[in-house]
């Protein structure tokens, strides 16, 4: 008689943004003339530039083409689009990866979820709170996080570092030693960052206690101040202790085309293993590469064209997150975030809990936006708007909020 | 101190289709003047049929303008790909799939090897054998498959079913009860298949015993005779024991295109909880879909152009198949597959070890294959050619072979 995991049966039944996407279809429904303007979902609504779509019909007309026709990639993905991420995402920023420490994959989610499987399964893992949900469900399916203690909405072998306006966002040493530490940088959801010499400290603490630290820098591309790392390599000795994951979601507007890659550091060793060939064999086994067209929109995004025109597509989207971050502080609001990321992190007023801020929002003004206490126990009380949709739309949606 | 997952250190060192690679880059190094014809991997040659080109450059078109740009795609899959599917792949069979127990992947390697992650970890597994070797390998990551065995080649607590000549490769029902059984049907690497009656029998079995079926149908487009089945569900009673895969790899050339789905009838229940809904859960947690522009092309496969445009690739490759199975006949050997399956296995003459036979091909004709044993100690003796190559090439590869 075959057995399920049932490590998935403990994990709470419905997803943060199922339970928006019901909560709008009814408001829907029940007020069918009202539109609605959704800064939500952390999706761009920008086209693929011009240089990437240009790349993408190159490609596919390779593919029509028997002597330029491409089957299986290489395992770790084209090298064509590995040596452009070390040069351009490393190289220019004096980090030095080697080619086959770069595995291109569908994405930093299918990363971050697959990360899991070359970790034995008495690991601690430490999350800020708010956090990203994948890390934490991924550990629990593979029954690293404990049971779920519903009263207390957290996992009870995991480690919370609570990441709130009292700490300014950044998450303090916990009293007990992690094995994992997820650090995701310039942060989602709270759009706030870690300056160097703050993730120096982290490096430090995982390389003294022999943790491992699992780094998203999605976000990597809207990075706008000068002390903030773009990459954790920049830290002394991070490539003895950390794996990089990066997107090609957020910074090429990729959401629906799929690309990213992680940095496995040959220098990590375990038990005279390297990671790098753990994630390899991961890689090898359960994976066969992202589409050779993909890859070749990839390429494209490093050109100086596709270079300056991603560009103008992150800076459309920060000058929506002013739009946001500056409207709200007229209002009074408290917001956070914003001027390295695209998220918009605000207080609710009077202490709100998070939930009723989004029916009020919904209801008042014909917005959506995500409840800070979707993503942690720390984010009740807070509330993210993303940067994401159109300008016009950003500026309508402020323009309501204000009327309320 | 974080620990890695030592499952991970019991597989043996060495994959297949790496050694292969050394032995010929080898060979080309000592002997630079030969021209060698790889009939080795599974990999297609022919390129993507026009049908699903023009699919990609208008699916490309739409993502270049904000009013059809496309971000995150629905979870399972967008519903005009999983309709072409239910309505071609099944109730054009007699078989009726619902839409949401279709969940479109980006390849039936990532799916077979990520099943593995909703079934506890006390499973026994069952595999024929010789066998795809993610099955088994995928399984040993998760720690289900007890201890390598050096001498026997094999694991401690994997059913190894024997498919040979003499059993006219049909598994057996073992004598030890499995949990999860992988069938796959045309058979990888020996070209065969089971008839629609043989199949049947290892449905019923499954129901009376529990277990559950692993269906891997990657090769369907290659089934010529008629009693064969061309999805599991065309057996009684599949839907409570059986998932199914596909691919788009092999009917439609898509190895670097990277597309394929999984059914997951919502019958299969086990504590209280359906199948569906744990697949549906890791989907929607460590995968975010495939791309936009590769589902459009998945879709025009199933247009008419599209199934007549394969369809003659399909032939084109079964071309090959025969003269491959006619020639090595005509010469003596023994053969199989090659009729309902784009690989021919055949017998190595005077019971030679299969990777002597690969060296001696190597060596003498210039051509490359795959050792049988390779996939198992059952496939000793075996050698796999398959019918992927140009049909140029193929001729010439069979020339040389006759001239050993």
């Amino acid at each position: 008689m075959f057995k399920i995991n049932d490590n998935y049966l403990k994990l709470p039944g419905s997803y943060l943004f199922s339970t928006i996407g019901k909560k709008v279809a009814a408001y829907k429904e029940a007020n069918p003339d009202k539109e609605i303007i959704s800064l939500g979902i952390g999706d761009v609504t920008q086209p693929l530039c011009p240089a990437v779509i240009e790349a993408m019909h190159g490609a596919v007309e390779e593919m029509s083409q028997a002597a330029t026709f491409h089957g299986y990639a290489p395992d770790l993905g084209y090298e064509f689009l590995r040596r452009a991420i070390a040069d351009n995402d490393y190289k220019a920023r004096g980090v030095e990866i080697a080619l086959d420490e770069i595995f291109v994959s569908d994405g930093a989610k299918s990363d971050s979820g697959n990360i899991v499987d070359i970790f034995a399964q008495d690991n601690i893992i430490a999350v800020t709170d708010p956090v990203y949900p994948v890390y934490v469900d991924s550990n629990a399916m593979s029954g690293k996080t404990g049971d779920y203690l519903k009263d207390k909405e957290c996992w009870s072998k995991v480690i919370y570092m609570p990441c709130t306006a009292e700490n300014n966002f950044v998450p303090e040493i916990p009293a007990q030693t992690p094995d994992i530490i997820y650090i995701c940088c310039p942060n989602n959801p709270t759009g706030t960052t870690l300056k160097k010499d703050e993730l120096q400290k982290w490096v430090d603490y995982a390389n003294q206690n022999g943790a491992i630290i699992i780094y998203d820098a999605a976000y990597e591309a809207y990075i706008s101040e000068e002390d903030v790392p773009h990459t954790i390599y920049e830290c002394q000795g991070a490539k003895t202790c950390a794996i990089e994951m990066r997107s090609f979601s957020k910074n090429a507007g990729f959401t629906g085309t799929r690309l990213g890659f992680t940095v496995v550091p040959k220098e990590i060793v375990s038990q005279g293993v390297t990671l790098n060939s753990l994630w390899a064999r991961r890689h090898g086994t359960k994976f066969n590469g992202a589409p050779y067209i993909i890859q070749r929109a990839g390429e494209a995004v490093y050109s100086p064209e596709g270079r300056a025109q991603t560009g103008e597509q992150i800076a459309y989207y920060m000058n929506n997150a002013k739009t946001i971050r500056d409207g709200l502080t007229q209002m009074g609001y408290t917001v956070f975030g914003g001027v390295n990321a695209p998220y918009i992190w605000l207080q609710t007023p009077d202490k709100m809990k998070s939930w009723d801020f989004f029916d009020l929002l919904l209801e008042r003004a014909n917005v959506v936006g995500t409840p800070g206490s979707g993503f942690g126990p720390s984010g009740e009380g807070y509330f993210r708007l993303t940067a994401f949709g159109s300008a016009d739309n950003t500026a309508k949606a402020l323009d309501r909020i204000s009327a309320i």
